[in-house]
């Protein structure tokens, strides 16, 4: 399995966001295919010296690294990606990698 | 649940890393209390913009917030912080929050 960490760094109007990401961006990340689990952070993120710069994380499970790659070269993924531009506002950090258990 | 990701910066020596994380932090921190999950990235981590300036990331998984602070303030979980500042030669972030999937 592979994973796509979605980092937003605190935006500029946080109620904003929520709503959008709530009311808008789920329905359209949905779409993305070979996505397989899509997760999100409830409530603030934490870290262990206090409040992060992150606002919300979204953890995004694909079978593989190719799957990934797949679904970002598709026309949901890009309409993904061109919605996050409207609304991540502080900016975003993503990541993937391929994963198992420790 | 909880999760509680572990972002390890790129090392000065990867290969000693690597030997560290496999050979013994593993085993250090599969002993934290209330740990319900231990993940972690094989191979490079990557962005949509080429590599990442981390080498490995851990997700772990708790049942809730609560736990992960328990887990912490346990023997076992200090042992687990100690260890990390032994290899992790480049840094470390580390976020915890409480999910839901989308």
């Amino acid at each position: 399995m592979a994973r796509l960490l979605v980092m937003y760094k605190t935006p500029r109007d946080a109620a904003a966001f929520d709503r959008h990401y709530q009311d808008k961006h789920i329905q359209v990340a949905k779409k993305i295919p070979g996505l397989r689990k899509y997760e999100i952070s409830k409530g603030a993120v934490g870290t262990p010296g206090g409040p992060a710069p992150y606002h919300l994380i979204a953890i995004l499970h694909f079978d593989d690294m190719a799957a990934i790659q797949t679904a970002f070269g598709s026309p949901e993924g890009q309409a993904a990606v061109a919605d996050v531009q409207t609304f991540a506002t502080g900016g975003v950090d993503i990541f993937m990698f391929d994963h198992a258990d420790a």
